[in-house]
């Protein structure tokens, strides 16, 4: 019968909802009551959030967004409240056992939070897929299919000769959307962050596909995606914006520049941008955060600590939150050399 | 008994394939033939295209694009063959009524030739709904539809303190698509041709709207759309690209920008760029395509020329291609009034 | 400065949100306030429902369903309260306008009471689309799409030889569904109330289409379109419930049976039901019904009473209730005709 | 170097013709050449078929249906013509080694034929994921999300009083759709056929939630769902039809008439039917489809027979045929009780 503590952390992720109602209604149903903190981190540390009930998560299930709202607060960031704020912003409210909903700096707080002996379960979030430890993360289903729409609807423009289509999608350390899409959509080129590229073996593969025949050609692009030469600028690219944050959004803008410039087709592009992490998410990430969140309040009534839920084949298990931590994963050579066997 | 000459020209646009699959079977059920040109006006000055026959159309309703192609020439452009190079083209094939679908362009070259005793039957398509004699043309509801679903994705973000999206959609001249979208997905802030905007009244909006408690804004903006300030560099914007196309994109990017640093609030944009010209048309415009192919087949079998088939309330009519010609239709004050009247 | 009463009523329809949302935000603005009854004339008759403001009117605009619920009380049926009912219920909650969002039957009510001279003004809601003095009612396009979805769905799956589906769309007593949906989806075969079809016309047109080649057809049929042969039992058709409805549902099961027996063709059935009431409503039915939601605030405004709002053309304009009572409006004969044009 | 000879067996599954693409692709690039048998191994013993290139292979991969056809052609069905007939399709096209794409029946059949020393490398196709030996079968995840959205429009009509909405899904022998979607949807009962169930349950438990205060409910059942009373008459269920099939639509009409009659709910029925079957695959099932493709060119490359490409974890792997064979693959305990955890 523990006092769970609930809390979503970082960027927006189709399916935090889901995760929200399966862990609230398996755990008032193992006997648990669940307080929500409203805004991540920042929630916790001003104590402030709310009582969750199976009425007020009715209907909340295909909804994007987080009921519970979300912050980048960190806890341990430099002049936080660190530890003794976490424990405050518990015992305020009678929390004995924290589920924090994020990705790896959400995770990072919740592994030193359970190091230093508060239990923890996490539920790992990331849009992009690359955390470790778990097959997949929810959300990212609903941004493949997302861009697979949008490669779809590009792929049917009217067949004008020489004309390219650039589409940037999310994706800033790993090129797990861009691969998948651009298998899904039928790319032609596919650019990701873990392969820096070259604008003229983009812009020779091109020639070399209209050489053949191809009147059209899709370019898909991960925001994160580099060139290889310094020498060009990227608009915006690397930038840090007001709040901190790397500006990744432009390396479409370049492309489009550059390829027209260098190739003479007619080159248009496409940023998705937000459209990516809105809205209902897919039958498949409703599953998937559903079936976490039924492991998460499991893993409480079991009584686990510092483990995180995961996805295994088709099976949900647990792991030590630590091998979500570290390096991100990145893109299967296999995968990727698959999804651009059809370059040709 | 008319041998019919179809061509498509000018920009894509969901529901040609419908319209095409329409003048084909409406008119050999008639007892035409028809004969499709390839590439528009490329195609008749160089006699290429190929029979249209019930089987060549089948399963086409649905799919985006052209299946003849398009192009922007224009027979009557400097240095253009002329009237004799299309009385050859058609001459070639032994066509007598043309029927092309496309633009102010393509119906201006329509009315030549008709004036010119050319039999002409001309269909109205422009994504951007800015011709006039037709209440609605098709493909407009698709790209509304599009850049509503967007809105939608965007409105269901986590809703993160003070942050403002910016949408571009289609409009180089009239801001319909974003006013219909905007009114459709509730945007905060719209932004269209007709109207230029200060970026100051824009932030200002922003500003009370957070001030009221609001902590999320979707502006929806036109490419097309224009700053009152001279002053403000829009990146790309009015630039003429190397297909001597004006480069309208770029109005999103300059919006992110400003907006950010002048309330402070994280601003990221999307821009739809083609995805709202391809794809499956909805339903409204595969129904309003296949009456125009249905009614221009009429019209060919009536005997009429110089005219083009139009929407006027839930009835297809005949008005002189001359009505669709000179300025483009703009949006509706009271229409612009009602989706802005929600902005507070 | 009026206090307007706000109901729906009769069966759901995406939109009504929509229109709900504009009444409110319109109505405030214009300085009246609004009251919703909850459950149609249930909650005028019980005096029940709630203020509703510009926060309780927010996000709705996207969702399908009413958020004031829908009843098909009646305050004249037979043994009802009548207008002192109504009176009293409007008296309790300082009402001195009724805004009745319905179909014939709440239309009907709103008309006597229009008459008796309590200030009324209507908006028109059937997502059959049968009511006379509109071009088109919200919803509709909604269901025309969902229906036009499956038919796109139906026509891929594998070219099996001799194969029929038959898609059971709504339409009680008139074909506007069907005949829509069909036209955009490319039906072989499209049943509509207005015109009572015989089983072996409907399998003689299969045969025909098989011996020209078509291994596949599609035959999209309304709810309520009836054989005329009366020999043929419809399961279920004609029934009258448990709650005094007609039930239509069945015409699928039976054109399965029939048509798989007659022409021994596997033959397989979709009943859509009300999937194509629910859920979002499209861009074309937001716009349509936001712009009902204004007019209808702006005639409250205007003083008028005994009108609804309607759509002429691409105007919102104010008409005598009467007109939409009455006989229900039937699928014109040339629309139809288009839509059959292509059976061959 | 070898020349493959592809088919397509069984019943339509969203992703054969990305599966097939694939294998064309791979399969050249590897050197091998690519001939498609038509309608299955109707096809092969016909010896009927067309070369595949990368020309014939452009725009299918986001198509449903499959373009070589289908049938349920069994050469070792009684009276057929067994291996001999095999063989003599083979040779007449020169073909090396086969990759049948199909079910239990397609993946018998090649089997029979590896065992026989005819180099057979095969890929799993069932809509309703019942095949053991891979974690997914591609066309599921397809046909969970139409039911899905299918759910998600359900819940949002109007909130009437005592209504219950019965979805009829796919699933003859297992319920993977019908739980997956209603764990997505958040449907209120399920019913599969590996748990036959009673009527009386089932309407208790609608009773116990209106009681509860929910005035809705929505009934998910798999088309072999079966009742445990076996006086009940599921109309058309268990009969067979013309085609020898076994016929079981129609558990979604007797759900319908017994709960609305039990209750006294009004209850109204939705069947999706081969809706689920047709139209564009999700982007999960073209990348497990196109994986698949391409990890069958590579076995042939690698000179495997007698093996069938599978899904494990995020690895495609190869797996004895003889695995998808026997028993078909039940719904977990576990999922099903997670999906059911909510129905309270």
């Amino acid at each position: 019968m523990a006092r769970i503590g609930m809390l979503t952390g970082g960027g927006d992720c189709p399916g935090l909802n889901a995760v929200i109602r399966a862990v609230v209604r398996k755990g008032l149903m193992d006997g648990h009551t669940v307080f929500g903190y409203h805004y991540g981190w920042a929630g916790v540390l001003a104590a402030e959030g709310r009582e969750l009930t199976q009425a007020s998560t009715n209907g909340i299930l295909p909804r994007g967004g987080t009921i519970l709202g979300s912050s980048r607060t960190n806890p341990f960031s430099e002049g936080g409240p660190g530890i003794d704020g976490v424990r405050a912003g518990l015992e305020r409210h009678g929390v004995d056992v924290l589920v924090p909903i994020g990705g790896e700096d959400t995770l990072g707080v919740a592994a030193r939070l359970a190091e230093a002996g508060i239990p923890v379960v996490g539920v790992p979030k990331t849009i992009d897929n690359d955390l470790k430890g778990t097959d997949y993360t929810f959300g990212f289903q609903t941004a493949v299919q997302i861009a697979t729409d949008a490669i779809d609807r590009l792929h049917t423009t009217a067949e004008s000769h020489n004309r390219v289509m650039v589409l940037e999608v999310m994706g800033r350390h790993a090129g797990f959307i861009a691969a998948h899409a651009g298998m899904a959509g039928g790319g032609d080129v596919i650019l990701v962050p873990e392969r820096p590229f070259g604008i003229e073996e983009v812009c020779g593969h091109l020639r070399r596909r209209h050489a053949l025949g191809h009147t059209f050609s899709i370019v898909v692009v991960s925001e994160g995606a580099t060139l290889k030469e310094g020498s060009l600028s990227t608009a915006g690219a690397g930038q840090i914006d007001a709040f901190g944050h790397e500006r990744l959004g432009g390396i479409a803008v370049t492309l489009e520049r550059e390829i027209e410039e260098r190739t003479g087709y007619e080159t248009r592009m496409t940023i998705l941008g937000h459209v990516q992490r809105g809205g209902t998410p897919t039958a498949f990430d409703r599953v998937l955060a559903t079936r976490f969140g039924v492991a998460a309040a499991e893993a409480v009534t079991a009584g686990s600590s510092g483990v995180m839920v995961a996805l295994h084949g088709t099976d949900i298990v647990q792991v030590p939150i630590s091998e979500a931590l570290g390096e991100p994963k990145t893109l299967d050579d296999k995968f990727f050399a698959d999804a651009a066997v059809f370059f040709g």
